[in-house]
């Protein structure tokens, strides 16, 4: 397939945007990028989402958002795979422009979940878990993921104050990221201490959900002259949706099949990655992503944390931008943002939590409990 | 792009499946595309879906068939284009295979209505429509597409009995379809006299929603020999989604585009095209495609159905198997009816619906009143 680049991108703040509407966000997003690669429209856009037919009674997001945009007449097509989304909708934009079906194409994660009450949202996210053998039992999301921090600390021996550092690290990076939902700063002790969730999550273990929007332009890398960003791998896998059914519930093994495809087509190895943005919906998930793409040892992860490697200036940064944990986590948007970051470092435009000659960057974005999860690998190139 | 072929296609009757779940469903199609093919999975599942979030709480449909079917591990992902999802999920294949990113890819199109009550259904199905401008003033589906019909009868002088050849067709050929929902003949008196829905729009000018799953598995065209089915052209467009804000209502300018760019791309012109499975969610629906796709001048499609052009022995057989009328709509899965359907007339498997030398067929799948539009042309190449 031939060479793609990442021409622009674009993000609104995460927050609760009770002002804005679903498309106003998405617009927002959209003008960013495309006002960075300087043209008006694309010849394709692809949108990742997950609950505005639940949420906002809107399906069909493609046309809807197209027309709002000024795209009105493209292609235009909605991509979904629970939180997974805006990565599994990055991929199908790679693959248009790949097979040489767009010249152009905007990717665009977007995600409005604020306006309903709690419960609700909570129900709606429920049905990225499996309907008959998870919801139906009355699982909720976080219940199921506290089931596996259990398992995990039980198995390894881990105290919870020892997943602090990934919470820690995320908030710390966030302050400096103005498009971050949460801009506090946290302490270990803060970490234990906070409200219960489902025990063993607490509070600080769980991402916040939150309104926002974020895309890239996605173009031949061919077009372009000088230093340019490419998608140098990209990989999507699947796993079963119900946890119970795995035959390890503890080792994701989408990651790990993913992460495999994206390093070899990039040519990379995992000691190469000058950055990671992961999917920190949940502390357990940093753990369970970090070992599962190569980076420690099964059930050895929160060592990387509690040994500082994971800072910006650590030997593998992560959330450089504040993560699902801090940034905030609109869930159909989430693997744009995380596009977007990537983009960022590689550009250079991070500032205080700027990782240092930042060449190798990737971004891995997590469907369900691990059920659906892709990997891009971007690279600046000369 | 390198040439995409179908090497085996599946399907369900579409009926209310009250004893089978939507995995079910998609197992059936997907066994039997598999099964013709010759091979036990994919590289990659693509899934049309527009209901499941809403009706069956079931998000991460791509993982969730996956796992089911066999195909643990595997790249799958969901398309949502309101009832253009199966379409738009037969485009996302062609690109993964066009791309290289994939050597086979199963694309299934799968919708369970049935289960729900029919108020629940309306309310799900009206999330194709505008949230804001149509839906939250009160207009359902079909309130809108009966605006359209009476405005297309008032500019063109038309009755409402002039309709009825596109209905009678599509059930008369349902009848030799043992996978359609509806098996009787109806008559032109039947037409006139049946209950009204929202007026002009009766009973008989209405598709039946249903239960149903139907696949094709996509191949490199290069790895076959003999005689094969490719996929010629393939284009998507949209339009705005509220009906009121476009510039001409009485014209699906997302099928013309479609389908001149599909038309382009297979070298063909429409007096080419051997059948054409068309959308006929509502009689007024056939009119507005065969109008937007050159078949007929503006506000003279239903001549096409009085001078008996439309039927199999006619000069442009359209819903040869019994369209979305008679065979039935699931709505997700529809346009992945129509593609099986256009490869069983290219093979010759129709019977007394058979198309004499069928060699070219097209396929035209709407979202909404004709937000998404996509059009594909198949070929039968030696």
């Amino acid at each position: 397939m031939r060479p793609v680049a990442i021409l622009g991108i674009g993000q609104t703040q995460v927050d609760e945007h009770w002002d804005k509407s679903l498309k106003e966000l998405a617009g927002e997003a959209a003008f960013a990028a495309l006002n960075e690669a300087g043209i008006k429209r694309a010849d394709a856009l692809f949108v990742g989402n997950m609950l505005a037919p639940i949420v906002d009674g809107q399906n069909q997001l493609g046309a809807h958002i197209a027309d709002w945009i000024g795209m009105w007449g493209s292609e235009a097509v909605k991509i979904e795979a629970a939180c997974g989304s805006g990565a599994a909708a990055f991929r199908a934009g790679l693959m248009a422009v790949a097979a040489g079906e767009a010249e152009s194409a905007l990717v665009l994660g977007v995600e409005k979940m604020t306006d309903k009450a709690g419960h609700d949202v909570t129900s709606a996210l429920a049905t990225a878990a499996d309907a008959d053998y998870e919801v139906e039992q009355g699982v909720s999301f976080v219940g199921l993921n506290a089931l596996v921090m259990r398992r995990y600390m039980h198995e390894y021996g881990w105290k919870h104050a020892d997943f602090a550092p990934f919470s820690i690290n995320a908030h710390a990076n966030a302050i400096h990221n103005p498009f971050a939902r949460l801009h506090q700063k946290i302490t270990a002790e803060q970490f234990e201490k906070s409200s219960m969730v489902a025990t063993p999550i607490n509070l600080l273990d769980a991402s916040p959900i939150g309104d926002g929007a974020a895309a890239a332009l996605l173009v031949p890398a061919e077009k372009l002259t000088g230093r340019k960003i490419i998608v140098a791998g990209s990989a999507s896998a699947t796993d079963t949706i119900a946890v119970h059914a795995r035959r390890e519930p503890l080792f994701l093994s989408a990651a790990y099949a993913s992460a495999k495809q994206a390093y070899a087509q990039a040519g990379v190895a995992p000691d190469e990655i000058d950055l990671f943005e992961l999917h920190d919906a949940f502390s357990i998930m940093s753990a369970l992503s970090l070992e599962a793409c190569g980076f420690a040892e099964r059930g050895q992860a929160p060592r990387l944390g509690l040994d500082g490697e994971i800072t910006p200036h650590g030997r593998l940064p992560v959330c450089t931008r504040g993560g699902l944990k801090a940034r905030g986590h609109p869930v159909g948007a989430t693997g744009m943002y995380q596009i977007v970051e990537v983009v960022q470092q590689l550009r250079g435009e991070c500032g205080v939590t700027q990782v240092a000659e930042a060449r190798v960057g990737m971004a891995q974005n997590i469907g369900g409990s691990g059920a659906t999860i892709l990997t891009h690998i971007l690279k600046s190139e000369p």
